[in-house]
């Protein structure tokens, strides 16, 4: 470290081991662009209370914008000795303009500055998941809407329940994941970052100096509003809690992941035969030679762990913390960009993997023949006909039973023995009933014309129809 | 299980140690008051499509009504050999009305109850979790307002950082709570549950009609909008999101309790003795006299375990579940029972607890005179004098340094030597900047008018004034 | 809390709520058979330097006497106005004898009790969990047995991969499961408890007088060799470390538990169709009447949640805890309780389940016959004839998409096409490759004569043969 | 991907996102030296079968012990297009061998390749992170033995309950790194290695062949017997237990280190003031010149929080995997590394730290002086004069409040009023008994001649006396 922040009371030299051990700035530089967003405003702020002239504040604006064109073109490369991203910038402010550079970090603290970078991060990635969770919505919607009219097999308890549409099937997904994005924007909405904690105390520099340097700095930015005065210096430099929300929903949004995958790993099977997966997703095996592995969705499904433990990871480390800042702290970004990059990197190959799905629609059709799909609606044929629920579903309980008994089919049961079972029995109303299209529209309680995700942008759902 | 829900195709009698394990009457009977709700509901709804007849409603009604007021007024003792809370009612239902009673069953399923009636659980305990938040903040600014005008140490990593007002301390933990409540109230504002979505495919009873009966039910009670008409079926019946994101903020809460619990336990050492605990909350030791343990305060901490460990168990549980229901889901309800009751009964002794502690003035003012408390403030003097904050830094540590290791008090050093560090450095100076006073009021950037919390009710702050 | 075990320095009466939130005997109660052998072996100790006479040795030893009695038939039933079990114990000591009881508390702590109860529970229950273990292997050896001769398909990936004998797919789970009995054994033999570590500095008694009490008490009884002589008693009474590796071991083993319910769930769907599940295990639906759920091995999957939860919470209460007993351990018994007896349950259950499982053999002979099954095995057949691994892997993979694309069977591909493949290739190699007996016996890595257990009793191997 | 292990059957392009998100090489280029081992073994085995001619054999050993040298002398840098290790290797002895590497894959697969390399990765670092328990448990005998004699406060609940000598004190942690250290070295014992389990189902080589094989290739190497005839083949590519079981063992370390860590904060702190911290470890604020922070022990202290994370991951990635090998599995490595890699960091700089705190002896007498420390010595010593230990706890504790109430120290108090406590204690008994060195000799309960760990190495142990 050959630049450090402090050390003026230290005689010994930092151990190596320990110095390596406790570096961020590996991983910390991605949070260069919203460092240097706060550095610029602090500058604006130091100028009002006279800490640099003018001239000096300029010097300081142009140095910083350099780095930060850097940052924006990918160009900024972190000296891996430096300790952290905030060091990192202040030496090459330091290299550009000397000893001025030295006055930058007059009245502040890094314990201030991470927390203001790290609610950008998940500000920003909170918008940009947001348009990747809409994306797949419509991506499904589009594999829903090129299959039109099919029907599928509804499971409960991984048991053959009852037939549902193919629209209905994918739009639970879709209602999941507009969950999802209505929870991220709700967190985004709320989220406001703070200026001027210090350590821990407070600054010198007013709540009305700084409000002024926001806007000066922001102009007419909307984003200006994402910056609040503080309302408490000791819980703003401790707190952590956006984190543990972001990292939440995105454990939650894995989840629906994970179902997903896990429904589809098994529709892709041999043995369901429902989904012929795009080959560009799947891979094979180095020792059988005629597998065709679903590992895309396996991988998601897996990651599940990832997500979890990235989760259990920050609510461990925030445990029983005292105020204010503890060094503890430092270890909340590499979950955080964990999770917020494998969460992305999920949806983005998920979209273009399901809008590549095709129907297998002859082996869904003869999964479909299965009558025990139907007894339900059976059943409740009975009771419009003044049955009672509980008898009539222990009278078509049997029925199926006496079918598998007998290998026969119900609809091949004649009316004489159907009729023993309940007189409104025979062979035309089983006909009627037992079959998707009767299933699918006796069923009022759904939407009708909302099949469109709400979350979809108009012009797009619009398009697509 | 006397009496089941099902069975009409099942020839052997259920396995008896497996029917022990797979029961849920002896905690999800603590739903009876939302199902019998859902069942109202649906009494109305089967009336308009004309399953029941007006007559019969009325008798359910009355029925349902009966058991209700049993389980308002706690004479509900389940049977505990029924299966679980809607077989309860169910039977309830079917001793009081024979036969009629298997009509209510018609059209609806476990699956679609379950999920309504915890969504109440969670809506009802969510607003009740909030007040018991506004009641600790409202404890949390007594015990600061009783303690007007007083000083502390404050801390970073353990360590003696600066002083602040104890006020300010006090309201760091008032605004993660606040963050508590308002994350709260934001989840119960966008919970709603819905209707009519039978096992998975839906209900042959209208939106219509459930509309109207929802309407009938509800009448004026604004609860009515609590309860949406369904978006999709499948997922209404497998969405635990609900459940996860409860849990997710309670243990997020369950952090911040944990902290507090953390600083309080420290704070009522022999070596920090800031705090008198209140006797009431302590134990002693059934060996060592001499005791007296900050038990309440160490089971706070210590129950972080079971809130985290609630949150994991249901995500994990969830990970990977096939669509749509599936009997795993049971096990989300002893976790949000144990996370919801352990949350509000560490909120209600809390807020008792806070209002009784007491503050070792004598020992918190021998603490305050630690000059290095003041270091920040003395480098910041610097910096307005023209210094570079780098260097202000540098030179005060090496101030502090130097009194550390010629163990004089910085405001013993004569102003010869103190020049020989800075020249703008003298006794006078010191003795005005190096001061518990002057580090407050020199901090503008922290709110003047806004002490009292943003969430406290307007009546209750003014009268605690 | 009628008779506290401290108190002389109160003055204040412990608050309601507080005492009720702190208090444990409404589970730590199931300890009560270990803290009376503490105590018997304590009274033997306390004689032995004076403090008891040998009459007031004999009447404790009485007193104790019963109420272990009363534990062992069932009969303790604690009162619940008890702080914990300790107390309840020594009250009732109290109510038998009167003040000598007073003496029977001298020279120890609960903090060094209740790690020696925990330890006992935790071997009583680990050997109790390796014979549950080892029937369940048994029963699943049986299962195999009964089905000898009959192959399975081979999944990766859940997709089709080669063909096994379903011996081997049993003894799979069979492997996990003495892993899980062989790590349960050694943390039985490894698990010591200590005594004389009062409440953190240990005691007056002699470890010479602690030995002799300890010989005097078991006699002969092998148990002897679990107390062995304090090593360290800050550490002896804040180390949870046998709890927490006793809740790792069951965490692996309900992980495998999962795997195998997952897979049973499968082959239970109409879809896989390759087990007939016991009725006595499964249950029906409330409104569809066909259904038939393998609700038992979805409560075991979905039960991972709960194991995984309690290792999670008993690993985030013991983080950062300072030396040495702090009341935060007391969190700890609940979830070992409740993975101790979840696990046994889950064991008991599916042992009888597992045997009671049908194969539907007509439906695997299906999936056999999917050619693919044994692509591997043609490929290796040549590699055997000189080509090279790579070249053969293409060739085969090739070979099988042919047959895909033509919708051929490949045994039905003339030989001429066959041979354009490879030259080696014909119909005869082909129909003599291409099924499960070579697949199977072709596989020379394979353990012959070790099929059985090597953690199955000898007796009950023998008569499984 | 220029060169894959598999892909004859495929007509598509693996989609580039997904080729990346797939990739593994960037993390388990680490196992190459394990991989390379395993194909050495392969070769042997595979000349035995005849599959490769002696000539052949000779080549590919000679080209994979360049690798592995490469990989030895840290040269080995993969190429990041590669898809994994294993293709890595494959595709560097093509370079070298052409088409006769086109063999090296015969009869195996990644997946029983991968769970090989798992195990000796385990294996390896089992044993370093032994030697390094070792070394921390030297390094803080090493600080009990420099400050032999000394005494200090002993805690519960952060509470100062009884003074303890300070050679007890570390001994406890020395106590807890023994058991982890004991618990690696069990787990080492009976971690074994199989091979020759192919993708699922078994390989045509034989037993006997593999063997010899693994006979030809270790020679007398005592490593040899790591690797064991395989049991179970769908087990052994399934097997991720050693892993979970490894990241266990990893985590109650690391709860541990959280201990110490949160112990040494504590004693650090300028209210307790036990410890001097070497600063190498410290560092200091960035805004506040004074600052000295224990940067390195909170770092340990919340990484607790990435240990834990990592087993969680795991754990929940392996819940409800279907037999046999799943791509899930891949996500077990980067947190078996990330574990591994971190414990091991913290114990390497924990010994170094711990050797070179210094007591600040004069603080710590003057805790020791407080009274209520020996308390329980001296209801003890009433005990011992016949007073039952409930009435003594009842008088001491009046006794150490009224010495409160009145402000005065107990030695202080006159005989007379001592005396109307209790007849037996008077000015010199107490004198006597209220000290740090009666309280520890008198402790009869603690052993006197095993302070020294046994696992240290004799040899230095005896250096260090």
């Amino acid at each position: 470290m050959s630049n450090k922040l402090w050390g003026g009371r230290f005689k010994k030299k930092t151990d190596k081991d320990f110095e390596e051990f406790s570096k961020s700035i590996h991983y910390d530089y991605k949070l260069a662009k919203y460092d240097i967003m706060y550095s610029l405003i602090h500058v604006v702020a130091l100028e009002k209370v006279g800490i640099l002239s003018s001239g000096e504040s300029l010097k300081l604006v142009k140095a910083l914008g350099e780095i930060l064109k850097d940052v924006k073109t990918d160009k900024f490369k972190p000296d891996l000795r430096s300790e952290d991203v905030h060091t990192e910038i202040q030496n090459r402010v330091e290299k550009k303009l000397g000893k001025l550079a030295y006055k930058l970090h007059s009245l502040r603290s890094r314990n201030d500055q991470i927390v203001f970078d790290e609610k950008w991060y998940c500000l920003e990635n909170g918008l940009a998941i947001g348009k990747l969770i809409i994306n797949l919505i419509a991506n499904l919607f589009f594999l829903a809407q090129k299959n039109e009219g099919q029907f599928i097999v509804g499971y409960t308890h991984t048991q053959r329940a009852q037939a549902v549409s193919f629209m209905v099937y994918i739009m639970a997904f879709n209602r999941m994941f507009e969950r999802d994005d209505e929870r991220m924007e709700r967190f985004c909405n709320n989220l406001f970052a703070y200026i001027g904690a210090g350590a821990l105390a407070g600054s010198s520099i007013s709540r009305k100096n700084y409000k002024e340097a926001i806007k000066e700095f922001f102009k007419q930015d909307i984003r200006a509003g994402k910056i609040k005065p503080l309302e408490n210096a000791l819980d703003n430099v401790s707190d952590r809690d956006f984190i543990l929300e972001f990292l939440s929903i995105l454990a939650i949004t894995q989840m629906h992941l994970s179902r997903l995958a896990e429904d589809f790993i098994l529709y892709a099977s041999k043995e369901f035969d429902f989904f012929q997966l795009p080959e560009e997703f799947c891979t094979g095996s180095s020792l059988m030679p005629h597998k065709k592995n679903p590992d895309f969705l396996e991988l998601v499904r897996g990651l599940t762990g990832r997500i979890y433990g990235n989760l259990t990871s920050v609510l461990t480390t925030m445990k029983g913390l005292p105020l204010a800042y503890n060094r503890d702290m430092q270890l909340d970004k590499e979950p955080l960009f964990s999770s917020t990059e494998t969460v992305k990197d999920e949806l983005k190959i998920m979209a273009k993997f399901v809008k590549k799905i095709g129907l297998k629609k002859d082996s869904i059709s003869k999964a479909l023949c299965d009558e025990s799909l139907y007894a339900t609606e059976l059943a409740e044929f009975l009771v419009y006909q003044g049955v009672s629920f509980k008898q009539a579903h222990d009278l078509v309980g049997k029925l199926v039973q006496y079918s598998e008994d007998k290998k026969t089919k119900i609809k091949d049961i004649p009316d004489r023995i159907l009729k023993s079972f309940h007189k409104k029995l025979d062979h035309k109303s089983i006909l009627r009933i037992m079959n998707p299209h009767y299933a699918v529209s006796s069923k009022k309680s759904l939407p009708q014309h909302k099949m469109i995700s709400r979350r979809l942008p108009k012009k797009k759902t619009r398009k697509n129809k």
